[in-house]
């Protein structure tokens, strides 16, 4: 296997396109945004754009396509959003009812596609400024809990706030936030510092997914908005069908995260 | 007549909602946030929605409702968007009908309502900073032009950006963009600095809405998105239905400017 972290995005949406790879995204492409996917009929499209307008921390929007367009124009030119992730999840109402590697053959003129930004693009900048991030230095899955802040609602739509937890050293916390600060579209400044009891969280060894990260002596818990919230909102809408990427395989864009930062 | 610019903004509302104040905003309650009023029959929202989300610098979503709702939630806890703005314009197939005080009579349930961020937030930031705001110093309307830069366009939607011009000291402008890059809820940072042919501005002196100002020797014309590009653009677009603000007679928020700096 080539190593890919170095291959541009074009190359390996081209290897993905042709089923040459249906592996995790994470790593490959270094330097690019990733990006969340969730795709709906017409009809739930307005409650669900209105739902990430009201909660733009969990849902950060990086591209919405018009009803039936499969092709991206901000995050790509030339990608194909029905063949160009390595696998989809299949829900239908909110069941999930298997993993495909493309979708060109369920695709209707109705589907409206949302793509969202992804911690990967933060999280690349928090270990520029030489901040820890736990989960990569261990090798794991970020920890992930269903908190107790809500979100705003929008029509069919609703449910807690799902958060991403990192241990920070105290005295790189503040510099955390800033940083964080800049990717305000692909979940920006953290929700909560401190205490995980404050926002309802019983034991940071338990996460609800990914795994336990080692929190060191004197680390304080820092809390994200984590791009699972709209996928946990969507499964309990239970809507006729919903497609999403599948945990870890993303889409890859041609957009470098520095070109996601605000300031 | 009461010094209003030291008054709560729900003293406002409750004076404009009883027909005691139709006249335009600027300057009353100081440090609150005014915001654009666009009003669509539901047909209409998922593209003007989108198209907000593809242009947020002139159209910068502050809070967007769910059909039928005329009750602010996040902008305002006691506000009733039918009646608490000074003056309304009715459009039909684009064509204005005319101006009321009110639009309770003529209420549907599937309008939806759009609150959008203005510029009077970012120059009471500007003045802090001692930054000359011309128009202000010349008691005029702020100049508009119809650039040369399109809007990307959602569904019926489409259009030229509508941008604001404010002449900046040289050694200013840096420090203008970097304040203006605060308030990206209401129009962000410059979308274009200096010569103004660029952007297909052929003559500063006449705008093609608002007043002309004196720009001084050395000063450095700098332009902002504005909130009148959905207006020209819903007006493009000929929905049966529009229902706006009348110009400069804006909705006044209970957020302080200050809440909606992003950093």
């Amino acid at each position: 296997m080539r190593d890919l972290t170095q291959v541009s995005p074009k190359q390996i949406r081209n290897l993905i396109r042709k089923g040459k790879w249906d592996q995790p995204t994470a790593g490959l492409a270094m330097g690019y945004a990733q990006a969340n996917l969730v795709i709906l009929p017409e009809k739930y499209a307005f409650d669900f754009l209105l739902f990430c307008q009201r909660n733009p921390k969990p849902c950060p929007l990086l591209e919405v396509l018009e009803p039936g367009e499969h092709r991206t124009e901000f995050l790509s030119s030339d990608a194909d959003i029905r063949t160009d992730l390595p696998r989809y999840n299949i829900y239908r109402k909110g069941r999930l009812e298997g993993t495909v590697k493309e979708i060109k053959n369920i695709w209707e003129n109705d589907f409206v596609t949302f793509l969202l930004g992804c911690s990967f693009s933060f999280e690349e900048a928090l270990l520029r400024s030489k901040i820890p991030v736990r989960h990569i230095e261990e090798k794991r899955n970020v920890p992930m809990f269903i908190s107790s802040i809500p979100c705003k609602p929008s029509g069919v739509f609703y449910g807690p706030m799902v958060v991403t937890m990192r241990p920070i050293p105290p005295d790189k916390v503040s510099r955390a936030v800033q940083i964080t600060s800049r990717y305000a579209s692909v979940h920006g400044a953290p929700v909560h510092i401190g205490d995980p009891s404050k926002i309802g969280i019983k034991n940071l060894k338990k996460p609800d997914f990914g795994d336990p990260v080692t929190i060191k002596k004197g680390e304080v818990p820092v809390f994200w908005a984590c791009g699972v919230t709209p996928q946990v909102v969507v499964m309990k809408a239970k809507p006729d069908l919903c497609i999403t990427h599948t945990p870890g395989h993303m889409f890859i864009s041609d957009l470098l995260n520095e070109e996601l930062a605000n300031l």
